[in-house]
């Protein structure tokens, strides 16, 4: 029986004290990562240059559950567990018979998922030594993410943005800069790569492939800086199964064994692998049988318009050949509102999931998530980021259908972030102004 | 015993049913407003052309209690009960002997505490059968917060924006047209009070005052219009009072009696009297003494520079006769960031508590407010409304003065909002651009 709550509150001793690793339970082993010189599958101390070994391990582990280090687990309390919430208002807005839940990862720090392992990354390298952080971002949410963590531990922190949302999205620099970052609007003329791509590409909004170029190469190039990602590596996606596993309870909460379909906006794959990975493994072990759909845009659709292969993560080669579903490293997408989804592959573990079968994609045009977004904010209160619009939009498709089928399934949302920083790109939507895509 | 704990998260079992009023309880009433023509006390029809009867029976109640109506409390449950949090971390980066907590109203629709009064404000009227409402806003949290409320219930929302903010913060229109809003830059041509101030001030920033007359007028020349106000009146407080109830249940979470000293930004008076009402009856009926502070921008400073009068609500003069501290109904406070603080008076009811000793003020500069406010979002991972900053700054000031004198006292800060929206401010304090006021 379902409950009257609204909102599902843990207390804060159910932040979980694990990641959850699903590589030991698949039935078969994802393909590894190359090297692209050798071709040779990647040796952990190929990655040293880049990451402190903490963070290596945790990239080839087969332990099922890796424990969350004590100092993350306190910044964790900042913010978790987060908030699962019945979409009531929205399921009257929609008329519909299905049962509508959704994951709020907007109140965190800078108002997204991407905190969650900001904080994993900054504390393993304070506690390697390293002094400097350098990384790109998309939105701004990460940057602004690992701005607020690399702060929290005494680092500095470097932010390659791109340059579409660099110019459009201009309180986001301003937010990593209130947490002390420095950010250059990418591709810059500070790094080789930079000014390469600036020839390759004169007028170009940037992308997040190159800005990981800039990024990667000024961690290369110094001893004590090292390199973060904000999404696609296994441990990324790793430090992001928190939210999974709370939601397993929290769905709990509301007398639902669990959804019967889960909708999570994909770009690189960290929020989508952190709801959803979980439940790939409720599903594995018989408990559940869920639908999971990654919800892609369709200015970039890795996995359901891309090849599956291995390709470089970033624009110049400068990364170990990834398997993935890739648009091609030099694929630039549109410059869509959704700056976080604008990838061209699509995380190795993701792709592997779905090559098995084990989810599903569907890509979401702009205005079809817009007007997700609309009708979400005004019947629940919360503006959602632009990328979360396609998990809406992907939502909301499957109520429609439900309500004309007549039944009534339990549909879970993973909203990813807060829009308030995204507010331009609702104007332009609301004035008609916006394009499609 | 203090306990670990982060965030004292209320079950919504516990948001409040009661809305407090302490007229009742109060030694001596405070002073009524006067009709502007007769100067005799006014009459509840004389406000009837704006507001609906029920609003205007909870403006002159002398009930104690008055309950929440169910669509309300409903509503409210988007949001409340809010979390109250210890700032270990604030703590730490200070190094204070002191215990510092605080209420958080940012995580509301639009973000910030001007959602409790909104929702209240728009159901009398929805009941009522009108059809639109017209207010003013000051930094824009007002009118969002209403934007959002007005939706809820069916009704048309129309908002003069003071110039000032409608310019440097060009999100928060975004945000009140998503709610399906229309936003005016206020002084307007749209209204004969905003034409004529036009006239008498070409250039002006505009100012709360300027915005008031104007979205009086609105609903004085229609008969569907009624208007809405933010702040100042004793309605509008009484809504508020839900984050003071909430607070002493979250303080006792905590093992803390009560707060030796309480901080809220005040510029109409609803955010601090929401918090400190219910701590004022705590202090009246011998159960705690805390000391209540109300913190005001420099650039408005009603209650330690202003004298206690009879002066008009609005700068045109078209509301009632108000007994408060002002500044006087023409006073055009500097353009400084927290928009929200920008009015020449105080609300009456919090003017007759200041007036009787039962609260403190003080005047907070600009700068000063932002050095708080960035220290704050370092360490809580919260970038606050630049009116929050106040409060924040403060608080700062207590807890130095604590760990000089080697005294452990509790504080709690009211942070009434958000400040992703402000960040245009934060980007001037960071750049060394903003000025001192």
């Amino acid at each position: 029986m379902t409950t009257e709550l609204t909102h599902a509150v843990l207390p804060e001793s159910d932040i979980p004290t694990h990641w959850y690793n699903i590589v030991p339970d698949l039935p078969t082993a994802p393909p590894p990562p190359l090297h692209p010189g050798t071709k040779e599958p990647l040796q952990a101390a190929d990655l040293a240059p880049l990451f402190p070994m903490a963070l290596i391990e945790q990239e080839v582990s087969t332990e099922r559950w890796i424990e969350i280090p004590g100092p993350v687990r306190d910044l964790l309390r900042l913010w978790r567990p987060s908030p699962l919430s019945r979409a009531r208002r929205l399921e009257k807005a929609l008329g519909t018979t299905a049962r509508i839940y959704y994951k709020y990862e907007g109140a965190s720090p800078v108002g997204s998922h991407k905190t969650n392992s900001a904080v994993a990354q900054a504390y393993a390298n304070a506690q390697a030594g390293v002094k400097k952080l350098s990384t790109e971002t998309g939105a701004g949410q990460w940057g602004s993410a690992l701005a607020f963590a690399t702060q929290a531990f005494g680092l500095e922190c470097e932010v390659f943005q791109v340059r579409s949302t660099y110019d459009s999205k201009p309180y986001r620099h301003v937010l990593m800069e209130t947490f002390g970052a420095t950010v250059h609007s990418s591709p810059s003329d500070l790094t080789n790569a930079g000014r390469e791509l600036r020839k390759r590409f004169p007028d170009t909004p940037g992308s997040l492939g190159m800005a990981i170029s800039e990024a990667v190469e000024v961690a290369a190039m110094s001893s004590d800086t090292n390199y973060s990602l904000g999404s696609v590596l296994n441990h990324v996606l790793l430090h992001q199964t928190v939210i999974g596993q709370e939601s397993i309870k929290q769905m709990a909460m509301f007398g639902e064994t669990a959804p019967d379909h889960l909708f999570a906006c994909a770009g690189g794959g960290s929020n989508l692998g952190g709801i959803a990975i979980p439940y790939v493994r409720e599903n594995l072990e018989g408990r559940a049988a869920v639908h999971i759909v990654a919800c892609e845009p369709k200015a970039a659709p890795s996995l359901t318009q891309g090849e599956y292969r291995y390709d470089f993560g970033d624009t110049s080669g400068m990364t170990p050949l990834l398997k993935m579903y890739t648009l091609g490293a030099d694929f630039v997408p549109d410059p869509v509102h959704a700056g976080g989804l604008r990838y061209h592959g699509m995380a190795p573990l993701i792709s592997h999931l779905y090559h098995e079968g084990m989810i599903d994609a569907v890509a979401i045009g702009q205005l079809e998530s817009f007007e997700a977004g609309v009708m979400f904010a005004r019947a629940e209160g919360i503006v959602p980021a632009s990328e979360s619009n396609h998990a809406i939009a992907g939502a909301v498709r499957e109520a429609r259908k439900a309500t004309e089928e007549g039944t009534s399934p339990v549909i879970l949302i993973g909203v990813s972030g807060s829009g308030q920083l995204d507010l331009p790109a609702y104007q332009e939507f609301l004035a008609g102004r916006m394009a499609d895509s």
